[in-house]
């Protein structure tokens, strides 16, 4: 299999309020991932909160990473920055740990062109020497990528793949058919967006990058394989269980709501970095509650 | 006058491809804004790319800023920063160097919500022990103040301003009005977006925030004060000669337009840090014919 295929879980990474890892919770948080064999693990994603990181603290968690997981399970790592030479600078770190890929986002504060998206991209593919994921995350970058600019970026050397955001029309077919009218049949397409996911396997997609899969990757494998296999009545089953989490993950980000889960499963009991905030108490309540209607289902 | 009233002149950040500031090169930019005798100095603002230096950097260009200019003109210094701990650093580090006031913009990854804009502003005002204007700009943070949010910001000690965009519909009286509803008669309110930025203080409002004025700021100067003086006709003939000018600005982002500027003007010749390009050619003679028209006028 591709390394951008399948279910690829994103796990937080867990650090104090001046952004040290925790490389031993973020071991625990791992080996729970490669225990449940997820297809790849989406390492310092926007779930593993890289932007909020220092190059110095994500060479951290990329080593730890690897001494944990490195040759069981594939490991993927975020390299995106505001600057080109940082995002190259972070490409090499994670090739030098023995990272297996990269996913890059085009991070930006000037609103950028798409002749700067691309040579961008083609600066860090290039110094990363690795098999690397665009990330198109319009939610968090502002950038939207055009069908014609990914196209042009998957004939980049080490481009491979694209993961995308929930179309807005929810046509997946008719996304991954127009993507792939302008790719070559080796370039991979995936979505992020876990709420619909199981829909974008339904519908043909290579991969779900995911959040819930990060911590709950038995359950969540479970609903990806239903998908992959073309069982629509089960995967219905399945995501219906999960909705109580989607909702929550639709009405606060999932960002905020991956703490709670990672406290209330007794993985480690950490805050996202400020400004972004814990959860009110009223949302954990709901969190908790999600969490129970899962474990009732997959009992 | 107070510190947020008249116009900001926001100078580039003159930089070597890995973000070293040229201080001679910003001594030179900041004395002719001295010279012009602008109300106030915009340092590192979104068109000094402090998004792009690190906090080194930044350093480096405050003291520089303060050593050629401190006394003469009120200086404003940005201090953005993904992180509520690194903004705070970066106020004390300001005040440190003697600045006189702030600027921040609630910069972010994951999109912010009310509380968590509100908490960091309220952290970064309380730390930077200066007067300090919000820096709303949803173009590079995708966030959106509501006018219940500046009411609740304007109450917290040290925040005495905000730095709006353009109001979607033009209604600068309008706007005006409703923002000053739920603030103090002390809190000022001023636009950002040259181009119609004549019309905001036609219409009241209290300052220009001005990428122009960085590197023309004896033109801009006569536009602002024609404009603070209520005179419609001069205003609108001012204006249009800086017509050329705002139309680059609208097409490529004025952040790309002023390196132009600052080499056509004999000042340095650099170039914004990566990812963002430099101007291609057919815009750079442009730039260069927009300069002629305003140079005719003023002659």
């Amino acid at each position: 299999m591709s390394l951008f295929e399948g279910l690829s879980a994103f796990p937080i990474t867990p650090a104090d309020p001046s952004g040290r890892v925790d490389t031993v919770a973020l071991a625990r948080v791992l080996n729970r991932l490669a225990d449940a064999r997820v297809d790849s693990i989406g390492l310092l994603g926007s779930t593993g909160a890289y932007a909020f990181l220092t190059r110095e603290e994500r060479r951290r968690a990329v080593e730890a990473a690897m001494a944990t997981v490195g040759g069981r399970i594939p490991v993927i790592v975020g390299v995106g920055a505001l600057r080109t030479d940082d995002a190259q600078a972070l490409a090499r770190d994670a090739r030098a740990a023995g990272a297996n890929g990269l996913l890059l986002a085009p991070v930006s504060y000037t609103p950028l062109r798409d002749e700067e998206v691309y040579a961008h991209f083609a600066a860090v593919a290039e110094s990363g020497e690795l098999p690397l994921a665009i990330y198109n995350n319009p939610g968090t970058t502002r950038f939207t990528f055009s069908r014609e600019l990914i196209g042009r970026l998957s004939e980049v050397a080490n481009i491979a793949a694209v993961k995308m955001p929930l179309p807005a029309d929810g046509d997946f077919a008719g996304e991954l058919d127009a993507i792939r009218s302008v790719t070559s049949p080796s370039f991979r397409i995936g979505y992020s967006g876990d709420w619909d996911c199981a829909a974008s396997l339904l519908a043909g997609g290579d991969a779900w990058y995911s959040v819930a899969a990060g911590l709950l990757p038995v359950e969540t494998l479970a609903l990806a394989r239903a998908a992959q296999s073309g069982d629509v009545a089960q995967t219905q089953r399945l995501n219906a269980a999960f909705e109580p989490l989607w909702s929550l993950f639709r009405e606060f980000g999932s960002f905020r709501v991956v703490y709670v889960i990672a406290e209330l499963l007794g993985l480690c009991k950490v805050e996202p970095l400020r400004p972004v905030l814990p959860l009110p108490d009223t949302a954990r309540d709901r969190v908790a509650a999600a969490l129970i209607v899962l474990r009732k289902h997959f009992a």
